[in-house]
């Protein structure tokens, strides 16, 4: 028979009406021919009460006691989703974490799946229950404590548990519709895609287009498993409902060289002038910002004149304070020697996605030539194979992302 | 090193600060050279929220499923209790039912404790915790599925925990500080017990003082467990604070032969009126009953005419109309004949409570004394060997508790 994940994040799991609103969908795949394995997070709301009742216990928790009471969310969403199940006439359990195992290592509260065996979910099955109602976002340690997995635990539970019981497809119910061409707050002509590929979806997501999570996309693209975004507030739950998620090849619509434009507004970029250009220069930069937890994310060198050179880099903008610090202690241990330090905390980050791009030259070019003609400024320019990143002044982020969706011609299929 | 164990109720660990509260007592005990086994309930309101959520998703609810949501309240407070003391710089951990294990049996909602395997406990010990924090009222049966245990099953996990690791002593901490020779609402010159047999805690606790739960105080008895209730909202717990439940012969003070006075005021009283008297008449009556769900507490059987006889019981009076149904149906089934069935809904029980009954003479009688001097009629009596009970109209049943406590002189110690 086969399987099916369905993921059903807080928000669609937030009261009983809304359990009661996905069971209905978990029963609707048990009648379609599935086995179903539900991975479900806690009620919204639910897990940020028991952080703050830990954080407020002991400022600097023990983790391991951190995810022991944290994890209680997950359970009690489980537990009520069997019943609800069972209230409905579908033969339906619950499974905690340490039950089936899900197998963690790591750290707590950043754990990662270390394996499922599935014999007890398997036994379940053979025994006659059509679902197995999951408590997401936690496995136990070897040691026999519970752990919490890192941020986004519960997609890359429901991918693993896919992977574990070589599903037909993983469904991540949330509440969007799918995956769109670019942020439709921004541009109200924005376009649900049908299909995006991992790589596409891991370049979008990594940009703040934050509907599936990192780790889940790289484990379902490892996996090849095919992933599939779609609404839990949304009657129809057919097969070509929502985005999935999927290889490169099995898209057929392909035809466009850009996906989607993303952006990430609160940037900032900083710039260190006329640093000293020897061997080890960027080590000596970066890893002092490393260790002071500054996510870096762009990062651009160049010449500006002998023996010297500029090297420009992008974070978040609440991390220049800690950046800042971090660069010039480097500095008084002589570690890297600099003129100046300039930062710029009013940027933003602009993005163009697709696997097109692989084979459509003058992409980049294209996209250059769009924002000189609507006089946006580039300040910082990346580029990877299927995507191109720029940074520009923030106050032309909307502009530039209408201009591209546009330029592209994203809202036409 | 020697062991104690402490129990605290959902009163007791209501919020942040009371669990606070809490566990600041269990330092002190820490300091006092002992390694502590802290049993916790949820916070209080806590239990009651998951269960009205269970009933709201399913009326007839898989009582697994209910096991599972609603154990999340005592290892919410277990991991809390185990950051506050952390706090304090006691090394401390968290247990959940299924960690320890605490391996249970019977049926989901009303488990019993089967055994406590300590080796995981030692080990912990061993490595440097001074205290493990177990949760409360759970276990896990031999399936891995989590089963809630009776009810009381806190003071009962409590017990049996002291008996498996050879605790010197079970503290029961509450929101009384003790066990008083009556209720003071009722008689404001009640006197706070300093010792009570096991023996007396369990006619008194089964009377309606219902301090400590029946199986819990079993099995302290059983395996001579020196068992202490004593108030968790008072500074002092040194040994002489509370009530201590033990063995008669570590009583030094048992002069008296009355210990206490308990009551019970909503009881009712039925009697069957010339029920055909043949070998299994009794039968024929009490197991309907039992069958309907009805307590039948006291039972009083006079002859009344020849091969004919009164059969009087007595229950709790939201339990008559059921009683009646079901010993309507046995007539009409000719299980059993009757010419009447007569309910009281207005009466109370009271009883005299105290080992020293055994070798005082007269105390039965000395009780009717009393309550006939005060002009008190009593309905039915029965006696075991350290308890005499009435049956009274309810409207005297304080003016005879108070008559009572002040004739055998329980004001004073």
């Amino acid at each position: 028979m086969s399987r099916l994940v369905m993921k059903f994040g807080g928000t669609s799991v937030a009261d009983l009406d809304k359990i009661a609103n996905a069971a209905s969908k978990v029963a609707q795949e048990v009648k379609n021919g599935h086995e179903v394995i539900v991975i479900v997070s806690a009620m919204s709301g639910k897990t940020n009460e028991l952080v703050s009742w830990v954080k407020e216990t002991k400022e600097d928790y023990d983790q391991a006691e951190y995810d022991s009471v944290v994890s209680s969310g997950e359970n009690i969403t489980s537990g009520l989703m069997a019943l609800r199940l069972q209230e409905m006439g579908v033969p339906a359990r619950s499974w905690q974490g340490w039950q089936v195992p899900v197998q963690a290592t790591g750290h707590h509260e950043s754990a990662r799946i270390d394996a499922i065996p599935t014999d007890n979910l398997n036994k379940s099955f053979e025994s006659g229950h059509k679902v197995a109602v999951i408590a997401g976002f936690q496995g136990v340690m070897d040691d026999g404590r519970i752990a919490t997995l890192g941020r986004g635990g519960s997609d890359t539970t429901a991918v693993a548990f896919a992977a574990a019981v070589n599903a037909v497809r993983c469904d991540i119910y949330t509440d969007v519709d799918g995956i769109y061409t670019t942020d439709p707050r921004i541009v109200s002509e924005a376009r649900k895609l049908n299909n995006i590929s991992y790589e596409e979806m891991l370049e979008l997501a990594s940009l703040g287009a934050k509907v599936l999570q990192t780790r889940s996309v790289e484990l379902a693209r490892s996996y090849k498993i095919p992933l599939r975004v779609l609404s839990s507030f949304e009657e129809d739950i057919s097969e070509n409902i929502g985005t999935m998620v999927c290889q490169e090849k099995d898209i057929m619509e392909n035809i466009k060289a850009v996906k989607g434009v993303a952006y990430s507004r609160d940037e900032a970029k900083l710039t260190l002038v006329s640093v000293a250009d020897r061997p080890g220069v960027a080590a000596a930069i970066f890893v002092p910002l490393a260790d002071a937890g500054v996510n870096v994310d762009m990062i651009v060198q160049n010449i500006s004149e002998e023996g010297r050179t500029d090297m420009t880099f992008s974070c978040p903008v609440d991390q220049v304070i800690r950046a800042k610090k971090a660069l010039t202690e480097a500095m008084s241990a002589d570690l890297i020697n600099y003129k100046e330090l300039i930062a710029d905390t009013l940027v933003a980050k602009i993005s163009i996605v697709g696997n097109g791009m692989r084979s459509h030259a003058g992409v980049a070019a294209q996209m250059f030539e769009v924002l000189a003609n609507e006089g946006v400024n580039i300040r910082v320019i990346t580029t990877s194979e299927i995507k191109v990143s720029v940074l520009v002044d923030r106050k032309y982020m909307e502009l530039a992302v209408r201009a591209l969706h546009d330029a592209f011609e994203l809202e036409n299929a």
